[in-house]
């Protein structure tokens, strides 16, 4: 049994965190945090919750939850999360971090995107990133944990086994994707407020969103040489889901079915990649950990489509994932 | 030709307002206003207006808006709309005010659903309600006209021909109201977030909807004695559209093509109400003025289901009907 | 060790079935089967369960799912399901139906409401309806149980206390229910195709709905008297969730804290009912075995609001609490 | 006035059609055909209808229907269309053809991707394009308009003017294309049933979309030169809109500031592209004949982001302007 404290429990992938947590026989939720609401029940934000958590969102400081849990879900946004989790790390904490704070390797980089100096950097470069299809063997030994973004989990799962195996001009990369309004968060905001929002589809953040630097900087460790992608997110009218089309172009000409080959293969022994052969849905993957993969060969350009549910492979079952590696439970235990 | 300001202009009844407007060759917008959002272009604040209308909003007093324009429309809340409109009708000019502020009779029963103390106490009691189905012949004279709500229009437009008939009983009455997300407005809020709304229905307000005593005032004039309904609005995952369905106790044994008949009778001369056989769905009147009503008996009860568009016929739609008839103009034109 | 199998798993509860026994330790899916669909494997009709259950469907007759199964679940359609049934549970197996075949125990009802002589005349009113917070006690010995339907478990829940405390009229109730679209099931119809329901509510059915006898049968065996309900359903624009909101007449003047304190007690040790103060929304327990209810007393009505998710506590979730009550598991077990 | 029949009114694009129509005081509809639905009224198919037009359905034969109408709009399917658009064409009448089977200039191409033989081998490749934003001069004169695909109108208006400026590499343009489920038709199918398609995004068709040889000849008429676009459509859950996102290379190094100048100033004088700094969300231009467009350089590449709505600007507003300029109306009247 493993005591778990949750940072930032007011937003949707602390809650789908909760959900998946309480069906894992081994995790107990001791404390649930929170500045902003005050201490009422996690049920009175959460109504989903009534019934199942027992517990008040309390304002915790690092030392108050260090002494409760032994692992701690960071759900707070990027800048507050390295403030507090360097200190949680400092006690000899364990850390999940679902902001973006310890994903990339580059303080510079870092700053340029997110606009702010790092608040922990003795440890950028240092932290793992926690993919476990690309990371598995420095998850289960690491400390702290980079929970993956959203986006870049779709685009860097879809693009691995054709960077692996050399497939694709690294020059060629695109990636469109298209998310549910959940990736948004639960601040009210123009954008996301129905009537806006529903029967509309957009793009937004093309060329400037946060997640760019992060695909760019996992591919090219991947790829061992610089990869830049041009990254277009957009706004779908559903609650969660992403769809991530890729087009690049082939170093050699592309065969389909080799193409699909290799990607089956990489993932074979995964747990939680499905390599399919029709074009996926997000629905397919809805409420589930999955990752649905397939890929085309179009006019010579080779197309890759992968679909998750942005909140769980996304975010929080990613973490549970990685919670799972580092306490060495069975991997699929609740996921 | 008739000058319009439109006050308020950054809601989603202004919008339609004004889509409206741009179609009828007669009505030319010569100002919208705004308190809160500065002066931009209408254009950025509804960027489905772009190319259609070229003006800037304004933070205009009363003496500016009547200095331009002959005919305004209070797109402005509660409280705020009676503040100004009294001094435009004052100054000689009419408005058609979609607010609550002059649609209930009586000062002391405003102030207890409100909680406030009306701003125009002179005029209370002295307003035409403008729902022409009812009140069609003292429309062309008014200055003043209280736009109805958009749950009493539905609720209203389908038991009135119920009441004048002495068919059903006056204590029996539920009013049952299914509305879109766009009634609550275009102010971001948790509740109509999209990620909390969408795919959730649930009930709000039941008991307390400010739309009770605008519902039980029109229907007790119809009725000739007091009518106290109970009013449980819903908010539905969808943009636009109410369903109301309503249940009462007949007099005396209720026949369905009786009831029927006797609302088809009611309404045949009614440019925009549409009595029909079957259900009617939301959809069927979204974007247009109509109303449409059917009704059943069962088990001796008389039920009546009744859609409308909350924006146009219960808002934007009528307020034009308003309008058109104040100028005498053709009542279809651009509805 | 439970042995299952699934009749008809080409629908939408049987998709649910399997997705909550998959989470169940003790539950073996050993056949799914189907008539129409060929024998392909289960995910290409579901790719949600790819990866997650490795089976094709099969056309079985009677004989050989019962030589490989100990349980089974029907999700076939009415009078199919009876004809199927009764040869399994003939063949000593234990069986839980989700079509209403068992549901009614009067077969004169059952014929003039489905239109159809019953394929089991002599099990008809001897078998179990498996409703746990009502008739637990007669589940776990039970052979044959036929489980809800997803209307008459969110009236009959809600309903339930105030008639077993004598605290409302019989002849007053009103059932006014709203459901997301996928209680109308899986095969593709014009009132279902995506955009014309979708951003679209209405009503239908109303007075001829199959689930007025049963929620009529069920709160007249509670009541001990004939109780004859107005029951009007709704199609929502959403994929799950139903929502029931009831009007009665109290019998004595009534008490808004008394009739939640009602409630509230009744429920008070049955895991997947809450009674809760707030309006709950679908979504509350979207994904979920819980039914949400709460009441309120408005002009002297008593008026209730339940919420379930149709596919689970309407159908799957329910038919899961009966196979654990039958075989002895823990109640909450993959739930 | 021009008297107008419509061939195939039990569609989408035939609703918004007539919707459209009934706007022009200068177009009556005289006959609205189909073959499948008997002779119902038009309003028991369409009930938003219900009040507005009052014909039935016929089953006509071109004789018949050349000799009420002197217009007709065929949105019959492709293959059929032509059967009957060519009998019109020779008796003397003005059509507008909304299938395919017109708008490719070669039959061979035609075969290949339609699965059948051309119906009016004579005309193929004498047909003009109704796209009045490219071929304005030649509609007024043409007997005969292939109205464009909804994909490709907003691929082609994206593109034209990138193309005619010789900006971009003509081997290098992806269009990822999103569009609601209206486009998909009104027969209900399991891919566009509500519960599958709702809240659910995916790929479909992709390098096989029959709008593909569409898109490559008027971009290929265009540049002068052979273009072949890699074309990805997804299917997005809402109702109407296309947002189309186009990926190209420079010729050389671009600058998004000359990028969306030119853009700008090619449809500085058509009435319905609207060339906007920010993104668009389909919903900015639902329900109208606009075209939304803006332009952005991302790490070296040109991308376009384009919305319409697909059955009006896609399909029958499109059809609308055509007629008008066929009949010599001022262009913008009911649009």
């Amino acid at each position: 049994m493993t005591r778990i404290a949750i940072l930032g429990a007011t937003g949707y992938t602390a809650l789908e965190l909760m959900k998946i947590l309480l069906h894992h026989g081994e995790a107990e939720i001791v404390a649930v945090t929170s500045r902003q609401e005050g201490q009422p029940h996690i049920a009175m934000i959460h109504p989903s919750l009534n019934g199942r958590l027992d517990l008040c969102l309390e304002d915790l400081g690092p030392a108050e939850v260090a002494a409760r849990a032994e692992c701690v879900f960071s759900c707070l946004p990027h800048g507050a999360s390295a403030a507090v989790v360097s200190h949680l790390v400092d006690a000899g904490k364990r850390v999940i971090d679902f902001s973006a704070d310890y994903r990339l390797n580059d303080a510079e980089v870092y700053a340029q995107w997110y606009g702010q100096k790092h608040a922990d950097l003795k440890r950028v470069g240092k932290v793992v990133y926690g993919l476990p299809e690309l990371f598995r063997s420095q998850i289960p030994s690491a400390q702290l944990v980079a929970n993956p973004g959203c986006y870049p989990t779709s685009a860097i799962l879809a693009l691995i086994p054709l960077l692996k195996a050399g497939m694709i001009d690294l020059k060629s990369i695109i990636v469109d994707s298209k998310s549910g309004v959940s990736g948004a968060g639960r601040t009210p905001k123009v954008t996301t407020h129905y009537p806006e929002c529903n029967e509309s589809i957009s793009a937004y953040n093309v060329g400037r969103h946060r997640h760019t630097p992060e695909i760019d900087q996992v591919l090219s460790t991947v790829a061992g040489a610089t990869v830049e992608v041009v990254f277009s997110p957009h706004l779908v009218p559903m609650d969660r889901g992403i769809l991530t089309t890729t087009y690049s172009q082939p170093i050699s000409e592309a065969n389909e079915e080799k193409v699909l080959r290799t990607i089956r293969d990489f993932y074979a022994d995964e747990p939680f990649v499905r390599v399919v052969d029709h074009f996926p849905g997000t629905k397919d993957s809805m409420g589930t950990n999955f990752c649905d993969i397939t890929a085309r060969v179009v006019r010579g350009r080779v197309l890759t489509f992968s679909c998750l549910d942005n909140l769980i492979k996304g975010a929080s079952g990613a973490a549970v994932q990685n919670f799972i590696l580092m306490f060495g439970y069975p991997e699929t235990t609740a996921l």
